[in-house]
């Protein structure tokens, strides 16, 4: 930590920040220039709070040298940090690149089946689908809660694909945690540090949502709240930041993608969906997030998105999202990787999920495995 | 709501829209312009998902007509919506502005003590600390719990003032609530909408922060969801946005207490401490809230900042605190107002606050008024 | 200048740092921490970009000690730099605020003089409008050129207030000039290195409007490159950045005049017209602006905002610019200032300008002023 | 264009709109909601300004239906405009997709003709090299001028390569333009409508950079000044808006790619050297670029980075910037493109350019072409 004294700052304050940095243990450095006295905190500031000393008489500012994250870090551990998720691994040593696929939101037993096999068939490797959902509006539809994840745990039997879906508050981490195969926490929920300790606390692996007005660095200690309450299966999603431009819903930040690869081991997905709000984005932003290289995507389609009780516009037809899925294997192979297959199949993509795979799951069900991990990718694969 | 097509929508495009509204219950009316034909939908569209439209072929926009809230809009409740805080009044014919202020964090009974005290003396209307913090770092003072709040409950009876405190999670609302006069969202938790279902269902008022990250609209979308689960006082605070400026912490968007009041009747109160971030910006952007028609304020003290647990850099000193309401005083009466009296008191600042008040609190515990919202301010005035 | 080396920077990373930074004749100060090493440079470390530092191999990151900025700084002139235009102060000893007022566009000499007597009549100290007109549309009017500097000279004869009028190109500079009491900076504009340039080399004030995407910083460097040129006489001007919200045009960043004024002695107007684009914000902004220290306010006012060709609404009507004149009056006192007499009066405010004031102008016409920074207020008062 | 009238609104009130819209020729129509009334407007009313009926007693809001822009919209020409940059085609059926490289500023000869037969041999189709430079600091390095653009002449007759550089005021646009094969208008002066228009005015092609922060929306308004002008050939060029996010310099926005081709018929290009402000974000957003759309890229090349005169810290070094057209290929190929070869030269990349090359462009001079468009590609190719 770096602190850069005012011009006119006096022995005495000096004094007092070389005080307050011995208290705590740190080793000090005080470099004299013409214009400013520097004084350098060396040891283990991370407990040291950079605002605290910025307050001290005749300090100017403060500059910390190390990041605010640790077991997020790189530093922390130098190889990347493969996470499974039911019998799918993202990151890792990176060449395989699944795609989470299904509605914006559970509507119904019967719609919810029917988009799972289309998409099975096309090639996703991850079902999504939300039964908690987190509206601007309390007149909009909420989810339709634990009956929308007994549906959920149905598709997964009916294709073999895990499903993901999303928790809104910490009452529920259990609950979701019983059916989901990973729980995923959404960008208006990235701060909300009680329902992160809660995420930390139970096995699933985790899909972190970056906050749309959260730096990369933030969206990092996020993920270190989860890390350091015991849970270290954390992928993060990119899914668009706010700016000023209006042209799609948000700004879908693909530099971050590369930025935390740079700065952290975990694997980084990318939602262009949620990031455009426009279908028609969808295809070339989740060609450039795999070009630039995401560890996945998670992409969200649905057969009648004009009856879509949310978010319609973003939505992929399931023709569309075939076309997609066409088209994102050349562009995986041209970095040196390929569109992950489907837990239990040997290359993504091709024909429709057969009859006889269902049976293989027959008798599983969400109570038998509601007190563990267990997946449909564990059958499956 | 008006839809406008595509410039070469056809027909049948055209009668797709008008089919979904008709089903709606909604009046139709079609305008063929030289470039663009354009669907008005007549009737209450707030159910209808203007998403849904926008998606159905041949649609290129879609654009609301009505504000997506209600109970929060200045058409539902045209005259302002005065909000009691333990005895002391937001809002309403609009003529007081009590400051509300305290320590970031409730860090240990002598330090609450101390500086409820002196901000009684300065004149504070409410007093502030956090229990419960949320914090970017998990590695940073999460603040006393529960213990926090039985020293602010003791603070209270010492300076017979009302007293606010934030609340991060829909299991800690009832126990908050039986010690606290109001309770405080926090700008982090503004989309954490179990959190505001849950303050919705409990009688205290509700001071509630703009997100960094939120429109005004959503702002007051947040209040939506507090007023449509049944509490109506709800205290608008803003704090500042996310913008590319660093010289300050956030940017402090005084216009939006004037867009708010145009918009809505609940009262709006300004945080400059938060929103900047610096102690030397506090002071000018208080007198500029009061002076833009703010109705109340927000302000961090702390008597050693520099051994602040929390945010010491944006705290005001104690003497620096009292000097600020003694600037107030002249601007708010210039703009036909007055800072508001402590409960009980029939000016604002002047002396400190007698031994003989606390008196008057003796045997008040919070367990007694556990249920409803009676609280200090109730002695006291 | 602060240079943070990687973590596993090696000996001879760390000596081609010391070996640039003693080639530029700079002190060098090792600083060996147990996870990073950071080099000290110490000495005239401006003309050093921070940038081929942080190039060099081993090199994470560089930290700016000193502002980039000097002319422009508090540190160079620690007391206020007051600046005469037109007979008018901005600045300087600091109690007087003097409103410039006008239309947004010079339409015709009928409408121009109009206003000007009307906003003369109410208080305004300096007249506004605009004959070179920046739009984003190529198909706006684009202003009356030169013809409408002949108004606004008109404009001054009749009121006896000085005129400021924007300048959008190096070329027109000296005409603008000639005819102008100050030259404008427009928010587009302000990164327009050629058009600083040249308005750095003529004598009259220059009010240097924020670009809109502009950080304080950036701000006080194009102040830097006008005081640079040789003209000392920049007064800045706040006019709202661009963010995410939309409820007004900009954002009004009134901290930035509070953080301006620590960090550079030139004076900062507020211009609450074009931050907020809308009539209902300006009075509450140009309140709040006056109570946290703005040196002044420029304003938009047109009789007939419906048919203004440009900004209509954003303007004030005649009767709202002469309320919002009153209710500043006893902010500005509050705060200890006061609202700036036009020049020759020794009030603000009250009567309609005399006709006999008129005839002490007859006979002025810009070529006789065209090389002095001479102006009607020169005459006037 | 539909106008929303105030929900109290008078009949007198809408009949002063309706009065307005048919004075300006156009159509009405009255649509009568339960809540409001709106009124559309029907014919061309891209010359009504949508503020000035905004403005109108009883007017709540204006919401413009037609796109602002005319001649740079897909309606005005629904195929794509191939844009000729001497020899090298940008846009047009699409699948060339040329690499501009070079270094940021012309820094000596030596330097410029070193990396200019270093980027021409690794396969870059056009050179580009500042010579006037815009700076924040008047400090900073402003470029060599017109020896700046001597040498950049040279360094075309050396490679064959056509060469862009960046033109800053409206006197150099002829200067310039007699030197180069294309200008390049900088972010900080897309609004400099004066330089907009001049070279709109001269028949060279123009790349148009994105202001940092220019909507989609003002970015093609720039870009219908220059086609307005008269000039159609306009290469737009995406290189990052700002946002609070400060990991990279700029966020590179990608979706405004695919906005932009859906908007416009125009070319646009990537630059992702400034957007992300560091040499290891330039290759991954290269490969996205690609990989979802870009007619182009324009990439910083320096061979020796540390001790470049300006934005060191992002230029690629040659053999990274190899590497990265080795890279592009397949992921080109894979979205069924190619990387353009140089003009006169059958396939990108491979061995460096022959001595007998720079035989045939021997005894071209910039001043032998300096009234027209001429440039060495016209010779190559």
């Amino acid at each position: 930590m770096i602190v850069v004294m005012r011009q006119n700052a006096t022995e005495d304050e000096i004094h007092g920040v070389i005080r307050v940095a011995e208290n705590a243990d740190l080793k000090v450095h005080v470099s004299r220039g013409e214009e400013r006295t520097v004084v350098g905190l060396i040891g283990d500031v991370r407990r040291l709070d950079a605002d605290t000393i910025a307050f001290l008489p005749g300090v100017e500012r403060v500059v910390r040298i190390l990041q605010p994250f640790k077991l997020a870090s790189r530093e922390f551990m130098p190889s990347r940090s493969p996470v499974p998720l039911g019998g799918v691994l993202f990151g890792g040593d990176g060449d395989e690149v699944p795609v989470i696929a299904g509605p914006c939101a559970v509507e119904s037993e019967e719609s919810m089946m029917r988009i799972a096999r289309l998409v099975a068939g096309a090639g996703a490797a991850v079902l999504r689908g939300g039964a908690f959902k987190p509206r601007t509006s309390p007149y909009s539809f909420q989810g339709l809660g634990e009956p929308g994840l007994h549906i959920l745990a149905k598709a997964r039997e009916l294709t073999g694909l895990p499903v993901v879906t999303e928790v809104v508050s910490p009452q529920d981490v259990e609950l979701v945690g019983a059916y989901a195969d990973a729980l995923q926490i959404g960008s208006r929920n990235m701060h909300n540090y009680a329902l992160l300790h809660e995420v930390g606390r139970q096995p699933k692996p985790v899909i972190l949502k970056r906050g749309m007005m959260s730096s990369v660095e933030e969206w990092l200690m996020a993920a270190e709240y989860i890390l350091s309450a015991g849970n270290t299966n954390v992928i993060l999603c990119e899914r668009g930041i706010r700016t000023f431009e209006t042209s799609t819903r948000n700004t879908l930040d693909l530099s971050a993608v590369a930025v935390v690869k740079k700065l952290s081991h975990l694997p980084v997905i990318v939602d262009p969906s949620h990031a455009t709000g426009r279908a028609d984005m969808v295809v070339p932003m989740a060609l450039a997030a795999v070009a630039c290289g995401a560890d996945g995507l998670m992409v969200e389609v649905h057969d009648d998105p004009a009856s879509a009780l949310s978010d319609g516009p973003q939505s992929l037809r399931p023709e569309a999202f075939a076309d997609m899925m066409r088209r994102l294997e050349p562009v995986a192979k041209a970095v040196g990787r390929r569109i992950a297959a489907p837990p239990g199949r040997k290359v993504a993509g091709g024909h429709e999920w057969g009859d006889q795979r269902d049976d293989e799951h027959s008798g599983q069900s969400p109570q038998k495995r509601a007190h563990g991990p267990a997946s449909a990718s564990e059958c499956a694969g």
